[in-house]
């Protein structure tokens, strides 16, 4: 999408540490025109793939899971981040290492809101070593429901999660993957 | 708005505590038809009022203020959640007490998406004792920008946050407001 490879290359900030900071239109402040047209794109690229749900971490994917979900007419599920795995209830939980924070989380998802029937979207906003769509995904099969796919905002490519989970079979499609970032630029992937 | 209510009737929850579930539609599960439309609801109730910035708090009032952001074609930010106070940089804070936990949270906001020229509408899912609405308020406050309003879509009316509100002059709307709800059901305010 050249729309959110040009966003980026105008407004992202690289931090120390491979950050890619967006907050000026992708998290923190939300630029709403983008955001819609992001939906829309997302539910091009799923058309016709019988998608009945889009599911979703909080809280940054929220929005964009939302505008998603509005533009594919179905509804939107988010799982909840729980710091320590003591859940229970009728829930599907799966755990996820953060790197950012160098920590295990959970996360939880009520069983009324996944299930077997449901054909899932999994969308977020950044995609990097890949961990916490395993999470979601292995809530989708937790639930018995069928993956169908992912769509993220920005992949960084260079972390190599996203080609970790295409050669699982999953179909990722992303709408920026950034090859390298450095003091250099920004280089895509071609798409 | 007819629709939210009718939804609360026949899919909300009350949870012992005065709690009311409405995990099915609004979060958790977000019914998207009912979400593009409370986005439409609240830019209908503020047009014309030359808003210029949507700000929520993070995570459940994502949803609604995209939503909402998407209808009237303005931006969206959101405040994050801090548990300590121990917060530099440039940002505006503010401290709000949760009675649900019975603890303080700070609130946190980049100075870079909150300016003195921004008139701001506060989008929520629920408002109830009003403490995160007041301190968004004081967040819009401290950047010198213009307070337009609120608009939210289910007011626990009988905790008395949205008329605290109304009485120090602010401009509240919320879709539905309920004037009580125990074991005999849910009574609406006449709006």
């Amino acid at each position: 999408m050249r729309l959110m490879e040009e966003k980026i290359l105008a407004e992202g900030k690289i931090l120390p540490g491979q950050i890619l900071k967006v907050g000026s239109f992708l998290n923190q402040r939300i630029d709403t025109d983008l955001l819609a047209k992001i939906g829309q794109e997302i539910a091009r690229l799923y058309d016709g793939e019988g998608v009945t749900k889009v599911l979703t971490i909080e809280s940054s994917g929220i929005a964009i899971a939302a505008a998603a979900g509005m533009a594919m007419g179905v509804p939107v599920v988010f799982a909840k981040k729980h710091k320590s795995s003591n859940v229970d209830g009728e829930v599907y939980t799966a755990s996820v290492h953060s790197y950012t924070h160098n920590t295990d989380y959970t996360i939880v998802v009520s069983c009324d809101y996944l299930r077997p029937e449901d054909k899932v979207l999994l969308v977020d906003d950044f995609l990097a070593n890949g961990k916490a769509l395993m999470g979601l995904a292995e809530l989708v099969a937790k639930a018995g429901a069928t993956l169908v796919g992912a769509a993220i905002a920005i992949e960084k490519g260079f972390q190599g999660g996203g080609d970790a989970l295409r050669a699982q079979g999953i179909r990722v499609e992303s709408l920026a993957i950034l090859d390298s970032m450095d003091d250099n630029g920004i280089t895509f992937r071609p798409q």
